[in-house]
């Protein structure tokens, strides 16, 4: 973090306003921008590229900023600019990046860093030989929900985490390039699979090596050569398991739910179709309802505030503390790298139809770990099985002979 | 809006920063607070005034406010004091707004505004005669759900409403002084119903006339003077009907939850206990939850993010937005004091056992609505009834004779 | 129970095989038959009764019925029938009684019992003169959620009942006699308030005695003269109150929830809209999907098995199994008429815009009970208000000095 | 079905009563035995045989059954018995099928047929060549859920099928030989998997071949040999994919929910945890809740009536139904055969880590199938490739040129 950072006392509070270059001006660019500049922020935009200039234009009037351009080094370059934000096609996102470290700009790019782990480790190499900022914008971590059960899996109340599920499915995306294999570098798995890994690498543990992927893969009804339905399984070294579900396919919104199995206890989260907000109409004032939603009629599950509930929020909160704490954020590109690998490694197992190995030529966890021990003890011949309550009340133990082997019963007090 | 308040150019942004005098360290003040400077906001409190000097000191060091004292009108007084927040018990809500009435101070008063509709008036009199910017903070109005509920019944989703309820009900409140007759200056009416009526009103329609009010209130449960559970309907000048069930008998946490019928919909919003978040735990890691949770084991039902799914986030945005621009919030003390007058007719009733009026002699909305007729023309000769599909898969209308009155069915096509 | 009722040892199994006359064959006869009739059942239909041949002969088919009729009296004569079951029009219920005395014939009736309590108890009083079965098909104290929750409640685990909600809610009823005053006897109060006050009797305890009602009714939507919606309170000798909501205006299909909550407590179920199954469809395949449902694309709520669900299969089976063993079934003609006797006062409030006492000439519960104790002990000199967990992980008290009243705080231990 | 079933006519009623052998008393025996001789049911277990003594004689007092005996051949041979129930542990089944065979009595087994294929075989070929009734008790597709959304599913709402998991996790079995890997010949995949993997099959369509199966297994947990959590994808011939999750290390209940995704619609079905019912108790009645629930404070999730949710009622009406129609029933020992099958190459996948084909000596639905297209013709030029709406409210078509491949994107007239 070699570059000083503007603070300033304003109106005696010491303030520190983050000004940011947003290239790109397509609806995520658009969802970016309507956190960063929401609430009662400090923060503002000052200077937006995008391809077109009716876009660009567009874009600036609707969020008062005061420069535009269709020249991408311009934007980054601008002396006013403190971070730029990338929400640029994936198969833009390297030379973006090279150009911010060429005038030693701050960066955070939307996910995934990369079409596949070698362009990733390229840019993770270049931020970091240019001593920047890097930020990696995967939004789905950063969401209410996650940052509290993730708060509870790390207080222990999960005891050991043996599952981590992440579900993410809906109609197809919006915009064209995703759909186009050059531009988006593959499909679901790596638009979707990309938020996926992440959670799951975040509850099992993001010191806990991915070490092996097995991945079905299919297209099953878009006319496209990309993936549009893909099931996965992500091994970690200390035996823990992540799995992600993602599809192009799915009817109904946008599907989008977490599931943890800790030996202590279970997390199920369910991030937009249902949060408690039901609402039922016949038809008539037929207006836009959420992210994905399929009809305007019937029952609707609107989301309250999608920019909170999807994470934006709390993201680039972190994003800017960070900058101006001098710190890194809780996401960076190295995260991003790994992400990459994990995906890269699952697109091989989709067509190898083996389990792949993990390629992290750059790990910065722990190494080594072994899986835990599935023995408890119970007393000095047993280890524990389990205890069952019956129909009747009464209690019983199903205890495992340390010597023998062998399963037995035995009856406790009833507790009631 | 007399006074004009400090626009500044900062870092080439035009900046308005709110400086804020809190008056109350409680569980309402810091909730109040964690909003007001959270996210990436550029306000600030600036003065801490609290009853205790030690409760003083210790919200100034945690907010890192640079000035506190035990002396309102000190903080109120305070020249660097843009807008007063008012967190105190109810007891002394109008002192506090009288002493900003007198320093010409912008002020924003938690909920109820009053004991009674009888202080409620003086205390809004007092504030228009001062020409000071005034907000209620009736968070509840400003959740992420009520909101986008709202724009849908605005849009006309639901067509004409019929009935809005709402329910709060929890194990009791978390501070000695609410279970105190003359501090609070009721039970659970007072503090959970100022909430329930005026989300019922904001759906049914702000400007639509609450006429009289029928309540049932019990001590059931609590060794208190108060209520500790209530039921009441309010009724417009339209025909619709609000309803509040409140309770501080509740066991199970605290729930929050609102439904609307309408001519052409439904709405239903569960704002706490099932919002998509599920979590079980044996019992490790018992931390805090959420609030008003009973149980830190077996099944518990966090929010991921209370400050914004109370609405406080939604609320301080409104009032300061509203204090830059010049505007009212959308909240004021005059639907302070029309909820305290619903309440105090929900009071009378609760011991005449009969409808008693609502008392406004103050009433900015529409005067002499009449109900809307029931009366849906199907053809020359018939009202319409409903429409009805079989379990053979046929139409059929229930139809009634405008002539005779006599109902009658009549098979329509299959439009299977 | 004069009547021997006829036992079979039959394949070395002693069978006793019910013999049903039901009488009407529309919507409400037809569920009831598919339950009689249903799973592996030994009981059977052997006689129809409509007023329209057609109908008759269409049911007898249908249900391979050996026996129809136009005319009432012909098939409750029938020498084949055990038990008699009333499906008809509300209007017809007293008639078809009195001729089942007549015949000392066993009866059934569908809910409501009388069109008012006045007819009610002139169905009671002869059936129990004639000495003949009475069975009150209240299904919605059947189903199988109410069972176990009911078992619940009674085995303690709610402690004292509070307050017990009950409610239904549709877009109105199927048949056109149901909108005609004259033949309903009512609108919706009597429709649907019927199953919500003996949920909520039941729940309170059907000993204790429903004092006074307070009642809110209109007409909202339909062009009728019935009542369309209404709200209602019915407060219990013990200071427990019942509550129902009933409209035949909800838009979004069958709304069938009930609350209940208790002094260590709290029962939520939904039986119909809400039941762990989601289907959605674009619209392919736009079959029935269930009672009342309003569309067939988008979101669907199916109910897998209604019959169970609704609890017809545990109503009749508590029937004939009490037919059997000659005892009374759970619900009677007395419930009947009980029920018929708070409706009549809720009719009354909606006019008389006040409390209205229950006329219960009959009574065989309990009498002269007092509400229960508010004051909980905690030590010699304080009552217990209420335990509380605070941010911080400790623990306080809330206490109530007996002596002086005042309200106190006391820090307990943290007891994570 | 050579041998001719006693019918009767009794009280002019054509009267079935099926006469059932129990082999077993455990707890599964006993379920079974609930549902059998529940509701209103004619038929009758007249014998049960117990390894035990006093576990039969106590089944034997409990349901009043005739006879009973610690020799399972007496059961069988038993004149009196219509049909054989076979509730053993798994290596037990076929011993028990082999003395149906000799005594040429109708049987029905629990699941898993075998401890494995070949087992499953001879079991199949054995009743096939005695030609004996055989039924394969499979209870969730029977679920009045699972019937309901088949139905859905037959009749295209979902359109062509995708994807079909099905989830059963919960703390782990309650009988000592369920952890003994020789008496149960697998862990949770063979114990739970088996359920898993005929729903999916049924979704997809019985007739559709399974073909190759991917599966992770580990023993994360439990001092056991065998596995305790197991996650496994099953591909069949037209490219649709079952997905299976299974664990004996889940907290919190059992979990038990299945998902379908069809090109046209989704399904989700909540079986157990989650079906409308949520009960909060402070502790006191600390009754039996619900099979496999972990507390009886704090919020618990009760089912109405576990034996119609679980399948079993509507599983035993199909298999007594078909014997009396001498047909066979909806799940026979050649459904069982198929599973044992799927589940042998899942076990082998666990351990080769690769895709395992599905080794299907005997197969009796299609062949040859393939893969549907997943190409939609929109005009001459193009493919259809997603409809969208946009925040603006206006709709754009995203196409794909058939000639160049090109994804173009397309704006419509709103339809709004």
């Amino acid at each position: 973090m070699p570059r000083k950072l503007r603070h300033h006392l304003f109106n005696n509070k010491l303030l520190f306003m983050v000004k940011i270059a947003m290239l790109g001006s397509g609806f995520i660019g658009r969802f970016y921008a309507d956190s960063i500049q929401g609430y009662r922020s400090q923060d503002k935009i000052v200077s937006i590229y995008s391809r077109r200039e009716e876009s660009a234009k567009k874009f600036a009037e609707d969020y008062k900023v005061a420069h535009w351009t269709v020249n991408m080094e311009e934007a980054i370059a601008n002396k006013e600019v403190d971070i730029v934000c990338i929400s640029l096609p994936n198969n833009l996102h390297e030379a973006a990046v090279m150009l911010c470290c060429k005038y030693k700009k701050a960066v955070m790019s939307t996910k995934p860093l990369g079409r596949n782990a070698a362009e990733a480790r390229r840019m993770l190499k270049a931020v970091e030989a240019a001593s920047i900022f890097n930020g990696y914008l995967e939004d789905l971590v950063y969401t209410p929900k996650f940052l509290k059960a993730h708060q509870s899996v790390k207080s222990g109340a999960l005891g050991r985490i043996l599952w981590a599920k992440s579900r993410e499915a809906h109609p197809g995306p919006h915009s064209e390039w995703f759909w186009d294999l050059e531009q988006a570098g593959g499909g679901c798995i790596l638009d979707l699979g990309c938020h996926c890994v992440e959670i799951g690498r975040s509850y099992i543990g993001k010191n806990i090596k991915p070490i092996e992927v097995m991945c079905w893969a299919d297209t099953q009804v878009k006319p496209i050569e990309a993936e549009d339905h893909a099931i996965g399984l992500v091994k970690y070294e200390n035996g823990a398991i992540g799995q992600f579900e993602v599809s192009w396919t799915f009817r109904g919104g946008l599907d989008l739910r977490d599931e943890v199995m800790g030996s202590e206890g279970t997390i199920w989260i369910n991030n937009f179709l249902r949060t408690g907000f039901d609402l039922f109409t016949t038809g008539k004032g037929a207006d836009y309802v959420a992210e994905k939603a399929e009809t305007n009629t019937g029952w609707q599950f609107p989301v309250g505030d999608e920019l909170n509930e999807l994470g934006y929020n709390h993201m680039f909160m972190d994003m800017f503390d960070a900058l101006e704490a001098g710190r890194q954020p809780k996401e960076t590109f190295y995260d991003g790298y790994v992400v990459n690998s994990v995906l890269d490694a699952a697109y091989r197992s989709a067509k190898s139809k083996i389990w792949e190995p993990v390629r992290l030529d750059i790990w910065r966890g722990e190494e080594g770990l072994k899986k835990d021990s599935n023995f408890t003890e119970y007393d000095d011949e047993h280890y524990f099985v389990k205890e069952e309550t019956t129909h009747y009340g009464t209690k019983k133990l199903i205890l495992k002979n340390k010597a023998s082997g062998k399963i037995i019963e035995k009856l406790i007090e009833d507790a009631g």
